[in-house]
């Protein structure tokens, strides 16, 4: 079984460890604080906990890299260089340059390089994308997840946690917007020939929510995310003969198609379920491309695309410096 | 009772008139086509029909303009020239330009020039106005209007009716996105910061389905609209204490208000409504507007605004001649 080494010890990690059950082994846990490695480590039955990155690579085949977005590029680098695959939280890197250099430095060396987005990898993504042939010729979609951040509260409370400071590479568009963005992409086309949206600034600069358009020749796709308000209204992909409604496009548990003239019809129906369970189909599309020995270049081009309407959305409001 | 004359016989107009009942009295109709005129005319016991626009416009104290957009700015500025005032159906010219023109005829003469948007007229619309301080702070808001249109079906049967005809200036930015629109710029404010969007066109050059996205230094909201996809999703405005939802932005049934942490309220229900029906308030606000001897600026300011967004976002695909 290949053995994962885990970067960052906050709650996806613990998720992560939870899914690779019965399909990979977690070795090796890297922190850069000694208490909270070794803490994670004893809570997962975990071998070797360490302080030092290079020796939490050397101890693994594969790196899953959880931590902040802006120390992903430095991190997943370093483990391709010691000739690792790396699985790496959305999203791969804080901009679209950083993302091509992982993207290369993967391909140059046959390694495998996932962006983590795990809602491209389950079966009730499976069932929309089964479905999309009954809506006829595409026309519209309109995907939303906005999930109101606990953390908010204490920001206005005058505490900025990580998840609200833009020091870090967080944004709304790259924690939240991508759980949207990156199906409109799939499922309409990776390449747009128009992009554009605006986004809601805090006094801090923090991006906290937003909206972009997709423009395509034939088709129109929005996509809308916030971590400042809490949506009520399913996503929703249309066609000229039919709808297709999703209860939440980040951790769906019910799709329903309604022909234009006729009755709503359930096409896929579970009990919610946890982020943790929807985690199981990406590990398994990262472990089937380290079989395969290259990352899959359509995800790599959905991880490059999105990225870089990132970057442009957010470029509106924080100019990047030319060094990334 | 105000004196009004009809321009323009279609269903609309028929519309017009049942709503006027009570309110005002509808006593001249003009027809390029002298048959449709009478037949208007006797179907709702009209006593002038005409196929001369002067003559009708003498007949009377004001005009409502249904005619197909291409016509609105000669035949408003016709009547406002002969001191009528003019209730103008959307859009009320097909450029922001030529708005600004009819505006500032009625302007300069004491006389009433006013957009018929009938959904911001509305008991169901006060309704949400008055609700939405119990949002918070607002954020964003999806506003959407798809609606299939029968003519749409003739149209891929090979047969372009007027409704699918960009030579009318018709589009279904002007025809539907007018209704999520309008409302987005009156609650979310009449300046926007940023404006963007993309449209689908059909082969005929006809703007057929479209979103944009309004941006604002505190706030964001998308609108979209199509005439060849049914939508089945309500619209919606989200504030960071609640959620409230909208049956059908243009003939609304229901407005609900979901709490962030709660159980939905429905604030506003109502069987659902024809669009006759909802034309009363507009007629009630024209002829307050008329009785204070002067245009609602409010209204006067959507009304410019939103043409000048469709205008950039169909300049997209059909650069505007200059004279327009």
């Amino acid at each position: 079984m290949l053995r994962f080494g885990v970067i960052g010890t906050n709650f996806i990690s613990d998720w992560f460890v939870g899914a690779c059950a019965g399909r990979a082994d977690v070795t090796a846990v890297y922190s850069r604080n000694p208490d909270t490695a070794k803490a994670f480590a004893s809570r997962h039955g975990i071998e070797k906990a360490t302080t030092k990155l290079d020796e939490m690579i050397a101890a693994v085949d594969a790196v899953y890299v959880a931590s902040p977005i802006r120390a992903h590029h430095q991190q997943a680098l370093t483990a391709l260089r010691a000739g690792r695959h790396v699985l790496v939280e959305k999203t791969m890197a804080g901009s679209a340059k950083q993302v091509g250099e992982i993207q290369a430095a993967a391909m140059a060396s046959g390694l495998v390089a996932m962006e983590a987005v795990r809602n491209l990898h389950t079966p009730a993504y499976q069932a929309i994308k089964d479905a999309l042939p009954r809506l006829g010729t595409l026309r519209q979609a309109d995907l939303v997840k906005e999930q109101y951040s606990s953390r908010y509260d204490a920001f206005k409370a005058g505490e900025v946690l990580n998840a609200f400071d833009p020091a870090l590479d967080n944004s709304a568009i790259a924690d939240i917007g991508v759980y949207p963005l990156q199906p409109a992409l799939d499922l309409f086309g990776v390449g747009p020939i128009a992009t554009h949206g605006s986004s809601v600034l805090l006094d801090n600069g923090f991006e906290a929510a937003g909206s972009l358009v997709l423009g395509y020749p034939d088709r129109v796709a929005t996509v809308s995310w916030s971590k400042i308000t809490a949506g009520v209204t399913p996503s929703v992909i249309l066609g000229e003969d039919g709808a297709l409604t999703i209860d939440d496009i980040a951790e769906t548990s019910r799709v329903t198609f309604t022909p234009r003239s006729g009755d709503a019809e359930v096409l896929f129906d579970r009990a919610p379920v946890s982020p943790g369970e929807t985690m199981a189909g990406e590990i398994e599309s990262f472990l089937a491309q380290v079989d395969a020995g290259a990352s899959d270049q359509h995800l790599a081009a959905l991880t490059l695309a999105s990225r870089r309407i990132m970057d442009a959305q957010l470029a509106q409001y924080h100019p990047m410096p030319d060094e990334r």
